[in-house]
């Protein structure tokens, strides 16, 4: 069967294009849509009656799902996504959600309240999830993905990310090296750890298990654990954290025992939220495209929307060390 | 007509209690839903028809609607909310959004999409919103008020709070009190100023307009602010402001000019969010009750959602001034 991507091949336009040409959106230019229709017509292309009455059932409204919406991360990339869907005439529902929400924002899904589903807080597979991708209904993984799920997902690069790191923190010399460690199911929290620790057994400065402790994603449990590697004889001298929230706990830590950040310990975090660059924390971070990312999951789903005989498609931005005042600024 | 309201006090329980009944809810007492059904007996209590059909359509599902998901003061509300109507078995989808959003958010509950739409950011009324509320619909006004419209309202009391501060900064001693100032619109920023400049005023130390400054309700605009008042020959020794977020701005632009947090000068924020008690800002500020807002929220819209007729009732919590490191600790 002819597809919408044949099309947008043949007329070399995305198919974003095409389903907007299908859709008479004004978005389009003359010529381009010339072209897209002359390309349809040469390639003998007919939205098929299914296909057409899912069309014209389209309620324009994407469903998203996330939880822990108390860590500024998920905020700033919802906003993101909100913007993302805005410049394409769709609507986005949140769903605030552990488990129950998933279910009920699969639900949502399938009985056509929203047309897709974005879910950027993933930490394992679920049966309910698996079968809805079984049933080929159109949903994007975004930020946290699963390698075991063929699916569309948006990543970014988090082994680089924490490779990146353990070369920085050796190149300046740092003797004494920890880690926070995240939470043990997201993705996220795994690569960073993984390229992390591989980096540095390469170098051959192996994590020391002493100087390491479990910070989960919280600020508070951060705190405490960092206050805990603060109080060794042989503190570490330079900590590296699983995201921006649990290095502020750590840098807190740090006040609360009156030691500096630089002079004294060196704190790391991972995301680059609005509030690394904050003047009080000064985060030296591994960036996230969020807005790059936020804009390819929209484009992901909205291209399965409108073929869901698209392969899985999978997409994993670089990510970029950010040096602030957390670490001296030292550039190498 | 004999209504859910006349059982609820014939038994001596809340509406909720009646509704759960009529719902056959495990979470009431097996002595208590025999007390409300002798009550419902008593009073010749029929839900009629309509209001039937009406039960029977619901979706279990609560719209929130949300501007602003960045500044944290929101997802921790929105964590209350979502908590809350859990408990109330209670299904919540979020609508990030200004006014298009709004507009979708009250289609959907005109359309049943959703039982009832919690509103945490109006800033204006609107056509679509009196509109709504004309026609009985479910709505909750939540955290920000509006004066004009009667309608189901929870909100603290921010004339109280910021008077609060303004005894608590003539009672220290602050020879030059400054104001960084919220947005024009909302409910909580009017009040908050308007409790703050009465009560100076009341003491004989109104509020000098070269010491106030325009902070939006963002941490840049507030740090720009900020750094603009620190940087006169007469700088303020303490600062008020609009919520916790401009406060942070406050405190980095005096990080960013070397001055020192309280010594230089004390800074004072709104809402004690949880950021407020991180070491690094450890803000003395004015609490809202977020728990207990959301509670009262989810409780009278549940109530209206059974019974449209009931009158607009208004719920103002009191608010309290927590007093943290960013004032050195002065107690009166």
């Amino acid at each position: 069967m002819v597809t919408s991507r044949h099309v947008a091949q043949l007329a070399g336009v995305s198919q974003m294009t095409v389903s907007r040409v299908l859709q008479g959106s004004s978005k389009v230019a003359p010529a381009t849509r010339e072209r897209v229709l002359a390309a349809m017509k040469e390639a003998g292309y007919r939205p098929h009656a299914a296909a057409r009455t899912m069309r014209t059932r389209r309620t324009a409204t994407v469903g998203v799902v996330v939880a822990d919406i108390t860590n500024p991360f998920y905020p700033q990339l919802l906003e993101a996504v909100g913007r993302a869907l805005d410049e394409a005439d769709q609507r986005m529902i949140l769903w605030n959600a552990t488990d129950p929400g998933e279910a009920s924002a699969l639900t949502a899904l399938s009985e056509g309240t929203v047309d897709g589903l974005i879910f950027t807080t993933v930490a394992e597979s679920s049966a309910p999830l698996e079968e809805a991708l079984r049933d080929g209904q159109p949903i994007v993984l975004l930020h946290r993905g699963l390698d075991s799920l063929p699916c569309d997902q948006v990543t970014t690069d988090n082994i680089a990310g924490g490779r990146a790191v353990a070369d920085y923190l050796v190149a300046a010399g740092q003797p004494r090296i920890g880690y926070i460690r995240g939470p043990e199911l997201p993705s996220t929290a795994r690569y960073r750890e993984r390229g992390f620790r591989e980096r540095l057994a390469e170098l051959e400065r192996p994590l020391a298990a002493e100087l390491t402790a479990p910070g989960g994603f919280s600020h508070d449990q951060a705190r405490a654990a960092m206050r805990e590697l603060l109080a060794r004889d042989d503190p570490p001298t330079a900590v590296f954290c699983a995201n921006d929230v649990t290095a502020f706990g750590a840098i807190d830590a740090a006040v609360s025992m009156g030691r500096r950040v630089p002079e004294d310990v060196w704190v790391i975090g991972y995301d680059d939220i609005a509030m690394a660059s904050w003047d009080s924390y000064d985060l030296t971070t591994v960036r996230q495209p969020i807005t790059d990312m936020a804009h390819a999951a929209v484009r992901l789903l909205l291209e399965r929307i409108d073929d869901r005989s698209l392969p899985p498609r999978q997409q994993n931005f670089p990510s970029e060390l950010v040096i602030r005042r957390s670490t001296a600024n030292t550039t190498l």
